[in-house]
């Protein structure tokens, strides 16, 4: 059975911001579960879904958060899944936060995406879940094509209007 | 029956940054536990320490950790008691710890005094228990008369020295 | 006699940022003073009311500034209550208002919050006033249910909306 | 057959940072190949590299790099394998590579551990191949366990020495 | 036969910032030849118009980027000519990319002028073609003149101003 | 009557930093009184050396401290001296003083000089008392053109020094 | 005959934020002379604006620029007045700005208020005229006893808007 | 003739710091003229060596300073030369002179490299000068190559260590 994906956010406010997440997730046909749980507000559940995670088929869990953001570290703590963190911009231009995410201590690791990465988050848990996925890895390689063909496609529609300057 | 005061570092390496909490809660009589705790590698035992800490006759509890340090917020996150962050300085000069342990959402604050701020964590805690307790808050009003007599006899020295110039 | 909080604002415009400290005291049935006074413009007044605060029944004093924001460690001076820092957000994203507040050095501390953290101020306050007050750490423990059940309303209704997806 | 770790790192200068990071590729059976790659000097190596990870077995690469690193980048544009960053501090306490790795552009993720988290890496990749690898899971969860212990064995020792203060 | 100066972009979306770098070079009789192209999402087309830039008589590159902009630095990989960078403010104020433009390694330098400094690029690649071309030399010595009065006008203008105040 | 000018420190550990201050004031003949001061551990006598600063006729004052140095600010706001600072490096490289002392709310300047700019404060005031002051103008003169000097044979030194290489 | 206080901004789009240090100088009945004058684009001007600033009357010269605002240095390096830097913010909230008033090399002292800090500079260049200026002085001390009022007029005002909440 | 490179320091402290780009540019058989120049301590200097750098017969000049670096601004403003600034680290790891030079306004480019990036600095002016200089340009392809050699030779030395762990 394949591995689900977890997100999980700090705040129902950051959803707008996390939903790219989710889209390229569902297109890459990997279910996704999504839940509102604070490291600091419902400390209990967040361990809690930690600890189950393994026996409940998730693969890698994804962890938003903003500010002082500990959201990742502290489900990192409870589980040995690999688990991303995607520091929001709430304050300091989220420097805070990817501080909070990115510094952790030797022992348990969080792996950081960029400020609101929300998309890099999902293509990073697929690429943990394509190491032994082949069907996985070459939707990964499309979407890889994809870009190429976009970058192309844009620099042929820019080409007009670098005319017109 | 006179509270106690938590000191909990996230790394035993801390210690000696720490020594001037514990010798000025020990100088104004304070009883202070100490302990090596860490958000992120024991987290169950953080949680149990946090929520039994009223019980154990605990008055408020001061959090030392560098880095992402979410130490002070996993235990602000189980009690309702004060809670005193120390940022320790273990890189990027102690910034990253300080935005981690000052930027908590709301709902969960730490008291968070300056990077390595050993000592002014113990006051901190020191003047939350003097807010019901005359004898402490005496003790403070002398430490204050000890602080200005050492500026002034600083003063004193510096004259001499400055002549010499 | 239950103890008095006092919320200091060294500019009126801060007014706004500040209300949630407010709504939050008295939602706890907490008595609260309000002031604008300045560090720097009414630096005698601001001396005054910190130097009487103990008799006036306050138990603990809550300081908001921007900028260069020396409020906290002014009242700090003068006092040994313990004083509480909200660094506002003036410029610099309101990184220059929470160095200011939180790096104070070693003698007098300023329990600082995140950057506009008002609410968190008042929490801080109130828990501290609860070490002693068996009725108001109720109030808390009440609260942080409160939040339990908020974040798990939250994460009710975000399923629906992720279905949309 | 196993799955490799590569280890990349922009200069042979780092080599000591990155001994952690070896030693616990190697303490979990993880095949590890470690080579000096540089984005820069040697681009047409480091894209090589990383167009033949995939059939060379590799299942995660780490890339260690300072100042603009943009190793991860570079190698991350040529593969679909998770790519993990360990921003090396060589110039601004690390300030600099820590946004070069992290802040990543939407579609090419890099899995960013902390300044110099040399172990951390490690740690993330082989979480990584442990998600369908039952054998290295176990060993994480041992791995989790010895750090409890160390932590309380610290936590027993720092008694006497508390003791002496 | 003059040279021609490309100027390369990671996103179609930074074209308005660079405009002033394409009307610039316009107004000093230097070809442009404008590209999309991303360092990670077509990597090898990067390299390719690099390693063919000298043939194709470029005499300059100007490579703009945001975040963690690595487009200079995979572009000067692979050419000896002179790679200019602008980092363009996409997050962080634009700090995380003048940092993964500036902050380059011994060995590939690229000039890094000011975030979002679009016309600044457009000169300094003139004023490199400059060095060995008359004419471009005396349209820049006709610029800076202009520049003068310019400034000078806009004093004069400013009098009037100040007088109403 | 000459004016005199004060050089007040937060800390005795600056007395070292602050000596080029002393020796330039006594090299251009301004009388110096040096003072220990602090602004949170002796208020009453910082805020009285200021309210009587004019009439014990100072014409400037000089205010060194380091992390959140609030000195200068509370010398100003009991003052119309001119008040100039000095952030002093004792953590986060001095941004933290730097901001402390340069951010001040309107209303109430001090005149920021650079991290641990000793001898820059002390040729501040001097220009300061210079305004109507004949002599000190010459002195300050000649010690511009002094230091044109030094530059001329530090670069007639290099050039044997280039050589070499 | 009173001395006049110049004052120089990098560009005419700064005029706006300057307008406090125009009224203020004004209000206080000091002669003040504004100009566009830019160190990099008119570098021969503001030299000899500086040079001949003691000849034509001034005591002071305030400088206000953004970005790397080396105004106040250029005419600092010109003139044994008392140069005043505002950094003006136009990137990075001001913080490049900020740096490069204040971090003036030993010899040559720029005195930097905050950023924006346009008021702070008129009233810094008062003080400094005022040191030999009695009737300068008593208005100072007049603007000072207006400040309190105004502060204790908003705390009055303000005790309504409390109870309203 | 082939044309000069000028290499100006703010001071000779900074000349070790500098020795690379003076080994650098005498490697590749490009005549340096170097010089210690204070943008604010010898401005008229400064403005008369670069006004007369073209018909000196420089190509390019580079400047390093530390601090707020304004050499290469002042330098910049008064030719139509590429000017390079090597931001060098005296402060706050050099983030301040980073910003200073980097941060330049529209119209004058200074063309930044890494934070005492010596030999970066080098290798841009001789880009600039190889642009129509094919000797120049192929000693700039051999040095590429060796670059690539020595990373590879490291590589191979670096199994040998790596087998020992």
């Amino acid at each position: 059975m394949n591995k689900k994906v977890g997100l999980l956010m700090g705040s129902k406010n950051d959803f707008e911001t996390l939903k790219p997440c989710i889209k390229t997730l569902k297109k890459f046909g990997v279910e996704v579960e999504v839940h509102v749980l604070s490291a600091h507000r419902t400390p209990n559940q967040a361990a809690e879904f930690s600890e189950n995670a393994i026996k409940n088929n998730f693969g890698a869990i994804i962890c938003a958060a903003g500010k002082a953001a500990h959201l990742g570290g502290v489900i990192a703590a409870h589980t040995i899944l690999p688990v991303i963190g995607i520091p929001v911009n709430a304050s300091l231009d989220g420097l805070d936060a990817l501080l909070s995410v990115a510094q952790m201590p030797p022992g348990i690791p969080v792996a950081t995406v960029a400020i609101d990465g929300a998309q890099n988050a999902a293509l990073l848990a697929i690429q943990m879940l394509a190491i032994e996925n082949a069907e996985l890895a070459n939707k990964l390689i499309e979407f890889k094509a994809e870009m190429v063909d976009k970058i192309l496609s844009a620099d042929t529609e820019l080409q007009a209007e670098v005319d017109k300057i």
